[in-house]
Parts: structure tokens; sequence; C-alpha cells
């Protein structure tokens, strides 16, 4: 039988799925590409200042290189002190939330929404993803949408994190498990 | 015993590998770091114009992303309606044949072609990709070079493909491989 | 018990840590950014130039992307006819030695540093990397911190190398193991 998987003329985004206007986001999309990109690396409090002023959460110390990409700030929230680092994603369609003293390390992919596969319409579904305090991410690691990492744990490079990780472990692979404690 | 694998002086393409003289090659490399990746979000129709000016064959609806990267957008096909997400790369050395609701999602990556390892020469060798009608690659996901992906079927993030998939499957890892039907 | 992992307010780089001062730091990023992204794909010996003037050593007919990344270019060695693909990353905070007729596939990643995680102060760690002649690193290849791929050997596409690898053989995987010798 031949039948329909997904008619992609028929999605549309959820009403006020975006959290702010399509001129906002445009504005943002053209913040990032100039003034946010292309900031000398040194340039933090500038970077963590544009996140600010559209509508980030974001703490004291916090170390975000230029070539990160955040799609939408004001569903971004970070502690003090933590660090991104460079071509890592911060994908929030829906709420990241990442502690203090956290390290996402470079090429890291934080996925904040998924489409609903099982409908024809194809929709899209956020889901929160919260990093607790004083996790590493280590380089090229991915978190699927709706995951917490709790505190202090750490995901080794290149893993891909698809359920939720406990406190104060190591973990690696894909899907990403607990393999020893940190100690 | 010290022997040879590969020695890279000898290399050379052959000839009307790449489908266009050098000057096309880089006036397309000259269009998609400008006026293609330069181009706001929204200009999807502007995107498709220019693939099809340097020969794609683009459906209609079709919605690319200014961050998708085309190697030879003479060897690339697509039919109406389909995504291809931020950061992807349809690496066409080879030809690729993407469907119409076809979800090529961010990062992903389609090698159509590899090198024959067995030669000293490291001859460059063309494999065609074809994503049929329907499916989507979620993000992150890795095509080699001659896969087939077959209608309706869904790769999950970060899986990399190695052997062709059948269709209507969900399919994950690394060689992703077929668990459950797609309902 | 609620401890501690890493308090990144007391994290700093080891004195000397870069090798060059953080003007030269800053100009290498300005340089990179510039003069040599944005050049042309065919303009190998300038970049090769661009490498030198930094410190990096670099044999003869070497071929490196407008689109390749190096962190430090004065811990980087390569030798002859060697190729480093599109977007692939040397991430010399350690060095890095790539031997001759060596292919570094687009995305592929050679991270030479890593973090001391029992530490609180999450010390800077850097650990050469070597790559010896005529191995092949496919497409979106991962190189974890001291690595040594031996002679010869081929990494498969989408592969993350935890442990050193030996000579002439044909390796996959996460973490990347021989699976056959390379003929």
């Amino acid at each position: 039988m031949d039948r329909d998987y997904q008619k992609l003329d028929q999605f549309s985004l959820p009403k006020g799925f975006r959290g702010r206007s399509a001129l906002v986001v445009q504005l943002w999309w053209l913040t990032q590409s100039t003034f946010f990109s292309m900031s000398p690396q040194f340039t933090y409090k500038w970077r963590s200042f544009l996140l600010r002023c559209f509508g980030a959460k974001i703490g004291k110390g916090v170390i975000i290189r230029p070539s990160v990409r955040v799609t939408y700030p004001w569903k971004l929230t970070i502690g003090d002190f933590s660090w991104v680092g460079d071509n890592a994603e911060l994908y929030t369609l829906g709420e990241i939330e990442i502690g203090s003293n956290v390290v996402i390390s470079q090429k890291s992919y934080l996925c904040a929404a998924t489409h609903d596969y099982t409908k024809e319409t194809f929709d899209m579904v956020d889901k929160k993803i919260t990093i607790e305090d004083e996790v590493w991410l280590a380089a090229d690691v991915y978190i699927a949408p709706g995951i917490t990492v709790k505190k202090g744990t750490l995901v080794g490079a290149r893993s891909s994190v698809f359920n939720d990780l406990p406190a104060g472990m190591i973990c690696v692979g894909s899907p990403a498990k607990p393999v020893k404690a940190r100690v």
C-alpha cells in the first residue's frame, strides 16, 4: 500500500512558537551574523550583552565564542562562569537552561525541538533541555530534545545523549551511558 | 616490508569529472559564498533560483537554508516541498537525487564520492545517492556514497548510513539499521 | 553529599601554553578569518605560505582548503603532498604532526588538548597527535588527544579514534578498531 508519511506543504509553526515577532527573529539573525560572529574572541562581555539585549538570561563571567550559534536568545538561560566553545550550537526552538560552571565544548549541539513524525503535518514539538551545574559536555556532543544532564557529569567527546544522565558520572557512547563515577 | 598505500602527487581527477569547466565551478563557489550564503533566511525562492541557474533541478516550494553547501549544483535534483536544514551539506561530486516532501535536517552530510584506496593513485569514484519521497534524515545524519534510502523512512539524529535502507522504517545507529516500522 | 567538580573562575592557562604572545594569537585569528578563509580554493600555495608565516612547518605540494581551521599554526607540522579537506579542524593546542601523502578528509577534527577533570581548576593538558605517512582519515573522523595513527592506515568515515591505531589497517567505528588489512 502506498501511504503518506509527511506532506510538508501542510506544515505550519504553532502560533507564537518563536516567542517573538518575525521582525525580532530577523534582527537577531542579522546581529548574530555581524556584531556577534565577527567580534574578536576576547570580547566575551560584548557577546553576553548582545544575547541579553535579545532576552537571554546570562550570568557573570560567561565565556561564549564568536562562532557559537543561538537560534532564539529569549529561550536561553546560562548561570555564572560557564563556557560555550567554538561552533557549538544552542538550537533553542525550545528552552535551554544551562547551570553555572558548565562547559559546553566545541561543536556540541543542543537540539531543543523535534517533529511529530506520526503526523503528515509533521508538527513541530519543543522540548526543554537542562544542563545542571558543573557538567562538562566534551567536543562534538549531541543532546537530544527534552534531555536533562545532572550535576557534575562528564559526557565524553562525540557522544550522543538520548536519555537523561545522572549526577557525578562519566558517560560515553551513543546512546551515552554512565561508565564510572567522576572523582 | 615498507610498502606504499597512496602517492598523492600521482592523483588526478578523471577528465570531465566535475561536469562543468573550472570557470563555472569557480563562479558557483563565488556565488555560494556571497549571494547564496549571505541571503536572508526567508529568501528561499532566491536560493532555489541560484541553484537552478547553475543547473540544479529543483521543484516548487523547496526550503533551503543559507548555510547549506552544494558542491556542484548541476548534479543535484530535488522534488517539491522538500527541506534542507542549516549547515547541511550536499557533496555532489556524484549525483544526489532527493524526492518530494523530504526533510534533510541540520548538519546532515550526503557524501556522493569516495576514493579507490586500493590504488596508489587514490582515484576518485563518484557514487549516486538517492533519497526517496517523504524521508526524514534527522540532525547530523551521514549518508555514505552510493546509498539509497527508500520512501518515508526516518533516520534518527546522528546516525551514519552505510547500507541501503528499506521503505517506511525508523532506522538508527552507526551503521544505521531499521528498528521498527514508521506508523 | 554536594561536592564540587569544576570551578571555572579558578581556571587559568599554564604560563606560555599558547607558545606565542596574545598579540600574535590575535593576528593569526584575524589572518585566518580574512586572507586565509576568503582566499579562492585553488590558492593552495598562498594558504601554506600564510601558515608558514605563523611558524607552521609545511612541506611541498600540500593542499589545504580555505575552510580549514588551525588554532596555533606554530604547533603544526605537515609533510609533502598531504591534503586537508573542507571544514576540517586542526585544534593545535598541543602539537599535531602530519606525515606525507596523508589525507585528512572534510569535517575531520584533530583535538590535541583536554582538561584534567579530576581537578576543580579544570587544568588544560596538551597531548601531541601524530598521523603518519599515507594515512587516510575519511570524512568527519575525530582524533582524540595524544593519539598516533600509524603508516598507511585508513580510518572510515564518521569514526572516532580513542586508541592508537596500527599500520596498514582499515579501522572503523567508535572507538575505532582495526577490521582488516589495507591491501
